[in-house]
């Protein structure tokens, strides 16, 4: 019966701004009758928010309410419910496109339901922008150039980690900043690197701010990025 | 006579694929009268070929020849001729679309026009899905998820930059791999690491391969990448 069944789409929205999605991306929400995508416990959803004018009226939503903060037990559970209710979807034959901030393969909520349909149906992934490409547009920094590494690290991993990577690498990505900003910002002091970061905030929505790291509040909204380049060799 | 300065739009085309070109970057590029982007030598064009159902007739064109593998003069110097024409665009109010493979700031020919031009004229960054994310979707290889560090690294890098950083990262997506690719497989293999990585030639293009490690061709071709991952914890 495999080759009745509908396909899973994991759909990249990009940053934020309903104008970095793709044609691809805006095709399959404008032309798909049932979409999923992660959703606050209160039942909003950035990710509904940042499609919501290619979603055709109609549209059958599978939201899927994640708690942000809480440990792996219940987001386990409600990821095996979403799975299991998406399924019965793909089961009649109908496509189910799940939406996801940013690119769903990095860091993303898709890898999730992906981990659990993949084995019994098949599965296309739509890239997106991902919110580094954002930051870095926003704050009109060069990430990288010729052989020049970049790594990129979540903030709440130990000093011991953050500094090992700071100095072998060209330039850095620290993703999900929040409570973790005043200690990051002593430790790129402690490095030499202070005066080379850029903090960005909601990059590409509404509230965006780049500053300075220095000027950065503490603590970041989740949505905040550090940027730190060492120096890039933009005349080539 | 700044205010009446037209305006540099640096625009990521994506990976290949025309379809994962952004909405924002589609209506640049059909409603900018003059483009530029980099060619080969021979006029050829892979930035013009993404976009070219998009480009209006009678756009004016500026070609960008670059050397493939030219050492740094000459290539200085051809940006340097290109930032001179687009900049004798942008002093008549005219705004001007750079066109650039992937992400502009990331190894993106852009960044080059960015800092030629950028001192004299606004410059707006519409960012573009990279090629990674691209690689990832057509390989269906979740990259990051949770706490994980990922290491974008060129391969040219000598052996003892790469093991280094193969080691302390989660997972690493290796750029530029053409001819270096049997020495990056013998270095993989003395890492443990071989069966953990995932070739990936010309993603979301014609000719699109993907292909264990083992199987893939020596030499690459340019637009090939590796990526290795240590596993991803994917069940959340």
């Amino acid at each position: 019966m495999t080759a009745e069944n509908g396909t899973l789409h994991g759909v990249g929205l990009g940053p934020g701004d309903p104008d970095l999605i793709t044609r691809r991306a805006a095709r399959l929400i404008a032309s798909t009758p049932v979409i999923a995508y992660p959703a606050r416990e209160d039942g909003t959803s950035l990710a509904r928010s940042i499609a919501a004018d290619l979603i055709a009226p109609g549209t059958r939503e599978i939201p899927i309410p994640l708690p942000m903060r809480g440990d792996r037990e219940p987001a386990q559970a409600v990821y095996d419910r979403a799975a299991a209710e998406i399924a019965g979807v793909l089961q009649t034959g109908q496509d189910v496109v799940a939406l996801c901030e940013g690119d769903p393969l990095f860091y993303g909520s898709f890898m999730y339901l992906q981990a659990r349909l993949s084995p019994d149906f098949p599965v296309q992934i739509t890239p997106g922008v991902t919110a580094f490409s954002a930051c870095a547009a926003r704050a009109a920094l060069p990430l990288v150039a010729r052989n020049a590494v970049l790594s990129v690290l979540p903030a709440p991993l130990p000093d011991a980690d953050l500094t090992r990577h700071f100095q072998g690498a060209d330039t850095v990505v620290l993703m999900k900043v929040g409570r973790h900003l005043g200690r990051v910002r002593v430790l790129l002091g402690t490095l030499g690197l202070a005066d080379r970061a850029v903090y960005v905030e909601r990059a590409t929505q509404l509230g965006e701010q780049v500053l300075p790291l220095a000027e950065a509040p503490d603590p970041a909204p989740y949505f905040s990025m550090i940027l730190v380049t060492k120096g890039a060799d933009p005349w080539l």
